[in-house]
């Protein structure tokens, strides 16, 4: 565990209110899905749980991360470990929502889980790896083909072209949910990218070694509550007007 | 982080017990929401679990607020940080119980959450401004016309207009909740003057530095309380009493 020094006080200040509200918002975010789950029809109940799992693990590893960095220490480790967990989770439950046949998620689903973890094993030593060394670049861009993987199947693979099938409400929100997906996936790699001071993009900013510290740990948790307690949040708009469709009411 | 400083004994533990009290009280009432839900329609459900949420999300921001302060230091923003997730929660659920139409729901919510949301965004600077510095007035006034904007709704907007049309007891409870949101609401700003012992009207009242720090945690803690538990309180009162109207019996 290395020690989080150089931070001035405004800095410090910002990462850790970014970290405890990190542990809010996914705790609360654990209590509503799991308390929700009986608005869904039983066919979709089990990707509402998915993202209760989801929020309630990320909330335990930023209540880690706030008490080791209000403790004056920084451990990258729980970033992956929450990651490694919920990942595969959050690819799985959009399979669940998308619409595809039993038979083609069971196809899909272990191949999406497989990339999303090798995304993950392959990010970390890239993010542990001194800054500006040719390890970082190396295993950010084998991570980042992984997400490639994965963005791809979503889009032009057999889940893609099912989404694309869908029309009306459903169809929109699966498409909203999409670019969510996309859009809060695709700002981990530059947060990967400025958090390293050295990098080109963080030296055409002016980032400073501990202001890029920062913008790493700020902007990865803002990410984590729109890709987990937001993505969640469509997810279980999706589940709702699909159990509406098919004619379910909660007793 | 600023150390909390410049309070005797009397006003520190003034401080130290608003803050404990805050917490068992809303972390109770997070609990007695949970439990309750089910002894509301399934249509007004929602309602309740917002409430849930909100006094979930504060009890754990008093606790953080408790163990810094008792640490003895202070941290402003875990007040923003639970403002910026509650307040949003709170006119939405108003909206929930309010009887209006889906259609106006989904025009007025998301102008209402926005509105609420920048509401808590500008105050913030404002609060952790200098004491007397022209920052802290303009802030404080730019924050207090998005609060201007969200009462406008609620009195005079659609959401007004359908409260007016309600009759009976439902008629009544929805017009005590709009006061009692008012009130509550309304008292902030007081507090946020009164808490700069430069102010106006700090000086009328003749409140030493030290008085003004314990008048505004005080305050803000009392109003939380208020505005969070006692206003869930309401909000269950009338989707109990829209449950019963529609015949609904608890299984």
């Amino acid at each position: 565990m290395e020690e989080v020094k150089g931070l001035v006080v405004s800095n410090h200040d910002l990462v850790y209110n970014a970290l405890s509200f990190s542990t809010a918002a996914l705790g609360i975010a654990f209590v509503y899905f799991l308390v929700s789950r009986n608005r869904i029809a039983p066919a979709y109940r089990n990707a509402i749980t998915m993202s209760a799992m989801i929020c309630g693990i990320a909330a335990y590893h930023y209540w880690r991360m706030f008490s080791n960095f209000s403790g004056g220490e920084w451990n990258e480790g729980y970033r992956y470990a929450d990651w490694l967990l919920t990942v595969p989770l959050l690819v799985a439950e959009l399979v669940v929502v998308s619409g595809v046949s039993k038979e083609v998620a069971k196809k899909v689903t272990p191949r999406l889980v497989i990339a999303a973890l090798l995304m993950i094993a392959t990010g970390y030593p890239g993010e542990v790896a001194a800054h500006g060394s040719s390890d970082r670049t190396l295993w950010g861009a084998i991570s980042g083909a992984f997400m490639l993987y994965v963005l791809y199947e979503l889009f032009a693979g057999e889940v893609g072209k099912t989404l694309k099938t869908q029309t009306g409400e459903i169809g929109k929100k699966l498409n909203n949910l999409r670019y969510l997906l996309v859009f809060t996936w695709g700002i981990y790699p530059i947060f990967y990218i400025l958090g390293d001071s050295t990098s080109w993009l963080a030296e055409q900013i002016g980032l400073s070694p501990e202001e890029a510290t920062t913008v790493i740990q700020v902007g990865y948790s803002a990410s984590d509550v729109l890709a987990k307690a937001g993505y969640g949040l469509v997810i279980m708009s999706i589940a709702l007007s699909r159990s509406e469709s098919e004619g379910y009411r909660a007793a």
